[in-house]
């Protein structure tokens, strides 16, 4: 490189690992871009010493749920500054919740807003998936191909939930925009029908503590819709990513259209590596603490966390994400809506985890779950490239920026709320011991996160992303 | 047996072939039963010589449509006694056809109806099926439970057609009311939504001949809701019958359900082992002729033919029925409505088959496809047992029914629609040569047809058949 | 029938099933065949009232070991008169044990020797499968055809055990042989050297008990054996029974191979319904007593014998046997060979079970695992069919011999060994209560137990069954 | 880097792809080693401009073979020089042949001799695979674990040839010996007994032919190989790699396997991208000339090929190696041995392809039958790793050797021998087309191909790698 041209920052003695590679090297980063890759660089402006530890490509992750606006006086306890601050802190350098359309409303105007909540607030760097709840013909033929050209080639729809489940019929004219005009269509594939048919039962029954949430979802149901936006998918002849698997029958579904050739993705996501259905019976409360682990698709048992291990070494899957839904738990806005303990259909779905995703993963390399180029892949690399951001994220390259988290793989943290940075007054993931901590985070070349403090970097510093093309290979 | 009881009929000399047995003997009959096995029985009022033929029990169609009040000036061209005389000529000597709802209807109202058009018409025995097209409140807690009990013990749910398809929510309302009242449900499968997405594209596209028809439901829309009728099943836990499956994709999901041990049934018809898609691109009148061959499922190719005749022999199947739907093609209330040759979507689904059924099942038997033990099983011993005639229907025994086909395994026969005895204007199945031939016929001891002639016997001589309890083994 | 020829035997009010009937009549017997089957037949020179039993035709035992000469001074503790004597107390009228050849021998001494040993000792009828241990051209060129002429259609071969199993080569001619004579080959499925490299890992770490033989012959062991006789019967294009089959992995195999057409059949025995390895680990003797149920393949687990009920329901087997292995515990020519308790490989292989076969499936139908037709045609029917001696055995129709057992369906029974008829010292089934006993049986229309009472009917009795061509439906 | 270290090499605007990345940058080497990865790196000795061009890490053939010592006047016509000469001429860098014991002989007298002939002579790097065709006691507990130690760490096993298979008690063995000291087992699975069996069958009934060879080694005996090496992973519990898969049968064994959780890897080859048993049929020579195409398993039918691009696509391949046997066609020591043309078991197996390996598998590239990076992946990056190889080859990263190859990725060039550097008279992919083409070519910084060329680098250059653990992910 010319003399002239002083290096930022140099990462020195790095023991660098992307989605396939480990190299030893020092890392050059100009302009929040890395600009050289090699032993004894010169000294840039700042310099930092990896000796040790990992330098990996800064997470992104692709399905989370920040300052989403929320009906019947529900609110999200993560607003974009308090939700990617925890981010950064678990080693997440980009985000990609979603704007969501209502029915009968514009999906414009939904990312419209959702750009007013995350100005001046993120600090990583974001992106926007959407959510098409209301796919009309102007929202087909008009709204969405705009913003699929703007940079928006994501969007997630949903087969279960009254104010967002989508027909078979509209699943296939979304579909069909998505392949005609290169977008990623995410499905969370449960059975609504089912699910009601269920809940009225168990309901009637006087079946009502959150515990009984799992059994209005069992696995057949989510089988069940998972196979049918397979066949979607498949006659439309576009691929698809099946959002938050939860266990076997779902992925014996996934592989067997994978085994045929169809381009279906998978993700998973943490709650079904650590959680089962008796977290939702947590005797807390009278039973009611259980709410805290409340989610759709819910966790299953260990049989099938074990499926989920192996289907994450296997390749079934593409993405680990953390489906990051931050309710409170103490709170009339969240887990305990208008202040009461209502019936299991009635607790608003989802955990908090946006901070402690790539460390409940990182344990399962020292466990000989998956291994290190795995983790990158799955936690960065790949949802990169589904999301158009490659190769400015998901990797440590020069050119790429320099988004880029040093791992301690041997440092051991026993997971508390008390030491995590949403803003959720709770994690279900309290008490596990992990073994790997991304002591050091940069986003662009600015260290966010030093030795695990965070270092209260500018609220807004945070760039919005405009996607490109989805890469799904 | 007591000397003073003279027998009404021996027939002599019958090599008698049950769903499991084969022995020779005389068999006679007294008061339309059967009274006694053995060998030099003593002399009946009639004496029919058996010898050089089969004696199987009397076919039991248990999916044929007659007479079925049609919308949009329609009209079936069977009634009950043309549809009735056919099926006797065919070997068949009980039908099952289906009272249908209306939406907004009273399905009591439907069967009094049913009950009107069959009496005094009918020739041979016949139960009714129900269809349920509107389970409301009433029809779910009353109607249903009250049919049930009176000998209504099974009834046909749709998962297409604008006029007859249910919801999924529906469909397992449907299936509880058939768990609590012991009846078995009958499921059409195919997914509406992807057929009516499909159909559009197609007519968008000018694509509007009748061959059209099997893209806009090809197998991948049958297996779905196959796969989806299967989770219905297993989530109320109760089984069901998967009727006209039509190939390869759809038999692999219910063998996967029979392989975890959910009782999955399934039936299959002569078009799914004789006609292709193909054959719904006759060239006749500019390619309109295919509309003979237009039914849905629609027939797939020589691959999936070949998969249905395995499944037959491997078990996969419980019954075999021809789904007789009698439209007349140069008619105005038949394949060309109001006089006109539509877009495919347009055109009466079905094809007439009540008479060809068993000959062109039989033929297999020569070929090596499958046993005569499973042809009886087929087409008479189960659906006897399944819905609920047996033990009079369905087998060769004492104290059943005297309905005894007397076979002629060796006469070769050429399909012909002259020769047939419908009132329907064409077969799908004209000029394929069979072997084997039902020669002459017995319905309660009664003589039907003789040496392939029809006798005339009294019109309205067929008796209503309340079912019993379903029997799915 | 004449008036002038009396009945032999008429049993009244039977409530009679088949594999796939069942019907009320009485049952005429003469010269040792059902002549006639009928409501009020005229009297008998010996009447039988059956109100209340259900009249089964009598059991076929396909797979049981009598006599058997044996090396290393051990010796079987049954013989034809004592083990056909606990058949017929168990409802069991016929035989097929097997005539073995040793290796270096000759297939026709075997079989010479073999009828010395049954003539003037068998109570109940008796046919022979061979087993082939050593396919010499003279064995597949000459031996073997001649014997397939003259009745023995069925023959076993074994892929493990030292002094019996071929090679796949010797596989592959033994096949071709069968093919090309129309008999039927059983496969005795477990890989040898799997075994032998296991066992002598074990032996190496002194794991030596009997509880240690379920480790060295686990479940792949089986499943490999069957995937391999499996590809064997595909390129010969001949049909073959995979014998004792032990649980889940080997029925996905044969489940595989009959959904592509195969022509595999299958059978399985009552100790992997009702045993588990735990049997094997019994602690009497200090460890040793779980050698009384020591068998191969070994029993398994629970959801193996879950797993096996299923298939048996769900139409996977064929034929339901004993595999009886009469040695006695406490008997130095039996399970602690020479007087001593060697490690695992050196206790004679199998479990007594020729009486207590029946009684064991049947109850399974009172707790819903199979239907009463299913008992039938696994225990009688098909077995019948397969080893060439149906219609004379395996049915209760006009013209087939008059085995018949009654069974009172209600009768509870708890297995105790001091009330069992065979001649070893010990029942792997003690103390297990089921529901339904053969309380009378007769053999040929002789009656040879009565209300569960041996009447002591003539040793040598029995006949030899020559078999005729295997009927493999 | 320091300013005063002149960089040896600088590959310009190289556009660079490994397993997972793509990025534009400079190329500096030094060293034979890639030194620095960034833009405007400072003038190096030599410069070449790759612009326009694909910088893509060197191929690794993990399975050829040269100048292997062959009984009965056989001889290859590819040693050392010529191999490797061919090998870089088509972007492959390293190789890795067989040193072969013979049954008898010793593992280390075969690594001895086959380091002489490979000194001197190879142009490209090369390491050896081992096969074990005697695994002796000594083999077992001395020779293959000094041998793993001192570089040796993958072998080759034989389910088939007489004079290299093992029976499964061996193959247990040498698999325990790999699970114990960190080798790699590549196994041939095709049955050998139902080879023989098949194989004498057909040449009796005079089928002798060339075309033959596909009759005798139909896709069941591989299939069942596959299954049974897979059964023999399990118990050992060690990663196996399943080398030249040939099809559907196989694969569906594999990935069966992988989806349990097994580690089991699989390699396939050009032959069943390209050819069919069609090929095995040229009419040239009277039918003989098909001989050029006979390879073990044979290549299949056009499903299969499509089968095996999906599975390449799908993630169920590791690798993809040439398995180049380089018999002449024209010669008595190949293809026509002794100058005889003998009937198709006689045949010398396999087809040349070290050459053109990579650009028939580039080719697919631009067909969308795969990625750019699962083209790395599979040539390159994960036979390195694989075979110990990473991350000094493999990849291109700081630290990796500098083995480049720049590909003219538009380039189209039609295959013909007179083009191809190695040394037999014949290719059996005369005439195809592909797109893409090696065009410069560097081992460790050396450029031995420029635009197509070969340079006539020293022969000897190539070193022996002794290779590391495998990293089987």
């Amino acid at each position: 490189m010319p003399a002239h041209d002083t290096l930022d920052l140099v990462i020195r003695n790095a023991d660098v690992v992307t989605a396939s590679d480990r190299f030893q090297c020092d890392i050059g980063v100009r302009d929040g871009r890395i600009a050289v890759l090699g032993h004894d660089l010169p000294r840039g402006a700042r310099e930092v010493d990896a000796t040790g530890l990992l330098a990996l490509p800064g997470g992104v992750d692709g399905h989370c749920h920040l300052d989403q606006p929320m009906p019947d006086g529900l609110r999200m306890a993560d607003d974009f500054f308090t939700g990617t601050r925890a981010a950064v802190c678990g080693g997440t350098t980009t985000v990609i919740p979603f704007a969501a359309q209502e029915k009968g409303g514009s999906l414009q105007a939904a990312v419209d807003d959702y750009h007013r909540r995350a100005e001046g607030r993120a600090v990583a760097d974001y992106g926007f998936h959407l959510i098409v709840a209301d796919p009309t013909p102007k929202v087909l033929r008009e709204e969405l191909p705009a913003l699929i050209r703007r940079g928006y080639t994501s969007f997630k729809v949903y087969m279960t939930y009254d104010d967002l489940k989508l027909s078979d019929r509209e699943m296939l004219s979304v579909l069909e925009v998505a392949k005609e005009n290169g977008a990623l269509v995410m499905v969370h594939a449960e059975n609504a029908d089912c699910i009601s048919w269920l809940t009225d039962k168990l309901i009637g029954e006087g079946r009502i503590a959150p515990r009984f949430h799992g059994l209005a979802r069992p696995a057949a149901v989510e089988r069940e819709a998972t196979h049918r936006a397979i066949t979607f998918a498949e006659l439309v002849d576009v691929p698809i990513l099946i959002v938050h698997v939860s266990g076997q029958e779902a992925i014996e579904q996934i592989r067997w259209a994978q085994g045929r050739g169809l381009r279906i993705l998978a993700e998973t996501c943490p709650q079904y590596l650590y959680l089962t259905a008796d977290d939702m019976g947590l005797s807390g409360d009278h039973g009611y603490e259980g709410a805290k682990c409340v989610c759709s698709p819910p966790p299953r048992d260990f049989e099938n966390q074990a499926a989920v291990w192996r289907a994450l070494a296997g390749g079934v899957f593409s993405v680990f994400s953390s489906d990051h839904a931050p309710f409170n738990y103490d709170d009339p806005a969240g887990k305990q809506p208008g202040g009461e303990r209502p019936s299991f259909d009635h607790i608003p779905n989802g955990v908090p985890g946006i901070e402690t995703r790539l460390p409940l993963l990182f344990d399962g390399i020292a466990r000989g779950k998956l291994t290190l180029h795995q983790f990158v892949a799955l936690t960065s690399y790949r949802p990169a490239r589904l999301y158009g951001l490659y190769p400015r994220k998901g990797t440590i390259a020069v050119g790429a920026d320099a988004d880029i988290v040093l791992w301690d793989p041997a440092r051991k943290v026993r997971i508390a709320n008390a030491e995590l940075h949403h803003a959720v007054d709770y994690t279900p993931y309290e008490g596990i011991e992990v073994t790997g901590w991304p002591v050091h985070c940069f986003s662009r070349g600015e260290m966010l996160v030093e030795g695990g403090r965070y270092l209260e970097p500018l609220a807004g510093r945070g760039r919005f992303l405009a996607a490109g093309v989805p890469v799904m290979d």
